[in-house]
């Protein structure tokens, strides 16, 4: 693909998406110029790890692919199952962005899956961006992907990660050359704002973060272990330790296939 | 159900399931102590209005229904459907909360149903809470739930609530006695946990704002009309505005049925 007009037919077809009625129709004649955002869908995934992100590239009229090992719908922490668009046969081999959202247990199966692995490491070594929402990260750590990159992950594992040969970046989105990762569940939504930024431009981004009126005003001041205090956080680390130690078990098993020292 | 025996019970559940492995088998055998939360689910809704509140619930290890006119999948926005778990003869009669995500096409579609209207409005005569986010809160309106109440909504249609006789307060979301009404889209995860923080405790709704790690750092300044500024606003408003003329019509009629001057 012609990356300049990949880029002036994207920032033109959005703007028009956000701003004209019946857009969304007259782009389709121009569906070279919209990117192609490959999203990795698992059994047991957080369903609001995907739904942040995917409600921006929705409004950015973006080329949606949810790929998955196999075609049958895939559970979630909701209980809402969603079904795959692509196995990893069909999906596109080229991807603008490879995303990967999070959900503990599921990561940590696909980890240790050797084929998710290898599907992630293929799409993602062509894909112009890799990224992932929550422990996402590990799996793309898993497929070698972070190796030498700055990188974060949802709080509780995000220590893994240099297991894994990753730089741990303690922030709510890190971008570090065309990575970029995001913390725990609703980051999703400031990584899919800032992503879209990059995709089309500022002003888009803007409009879209109008269109869902993210304007956040948490109840509490609680959504960060050093906002929530020790004692939640401990109880927390407790209540997911069993969790936590197999994901690490994982991560070093990754580490050692990936040659970390 | 006794309040008190529900209270109490709610509470140490809940707290249980944050802190404790294995929780969840353990509060099976007290499931009369959960409270049921009974979700609308309808086509064209944004799924990222049902997903925000949903995961809080589901982590506060609520007794969840997705209610819908019939059984059939229900269309979301971007395109993953929603199965209900029960139809509008099978819902419970008695709800702890009654809940409404928004979706302007779906939610205008629904307040010129009657049997949509007429279900909210029986639902909502009993529930403990009557609650919405985004668009939501006109179907509520609609139902005429909204009478002598404060209410919010998406921002660009909240002008429409006073047509409905209720109140309209421009904040991100609005308690009024057992209504709890928030804005558009992502207000629905500030509204999932104060709700929370009703049902349960403070101090459960703070660890679960925890483990989604809600801790928001917006990319830009642009999540209400006036942090957007009037350019941004403007473009949404006319992009939506044949929706909008529509949900005012509908708003009117609605009006008209329930008597508002």
């Amino acid at each position: 693909m012609d990356r300049r007009a990949f880029n002036s037919s994207l920032l033109a077809g959005s703007l028009a998406g956000l701003l004209l009625p019946g857009a969304r129709a007259q782009q389709t004649a121009h569906s070279a110029g919209k990117p192609v955002i490959g999203l990795l869908v698992y059994p047991g995934m957080i369903l609001l790890d995907l739904t942040g992100p995917l409600t921006v590239f929705n409004i950015m009229q973006a080329d949606i692919r949810l790929m998955a090992a196999a075609m049958a719908p895939v559970t979630t922490d909701v209980g809402i199952p969603v079904a795959p668009t692509h196995s990893f046969e069909t999906a596109p081999a080229e991807l603008d962005v490879l995303f990967v959202p999070g959900g503990l247990k599921g990561t940590v199966d696909g980890m240790n899956d050797p084929r998710t692995v290898d599907f992630l490491a293929a799409r993602g070594e062509r894909a112009r961006f890799v990224t992932s929402v929550c422990t996402g990260s590990l799996l793309l750590g898993a497929a070698g992907l972070l190796k030498g990159y700055n990188a974060t992950s949802h709080w509780y594992v995000r220590d893994l990660l240099p297991l894994m040969g990753a730089t741990m970046v303690a922030d709510r989105v890190v971008a570090d050359r065309n990575h970029i990762t995001a913390g725990g569940v609703t980051a999703g939504i400031d990584f899919g704002l800032a992503l879209a930024a990059k995709l089309t431009s500022e002003d888009t981004a803007r409009r879209i973060q109008l269109l869902i009126e993210y304007d956040p005003q948490p109840p509490f001041a609680a959504g960060s272990p050093e906002r929530a205090g020790a004692d939640a956080t401990n109880a927390v680390l407790t209540q997911r330790a069993p969790l936590i130690r197999q994901a690490e078990q994982a991560s070093r098993s990754a580490g050692a296939r990936l040659g970390i020292p």
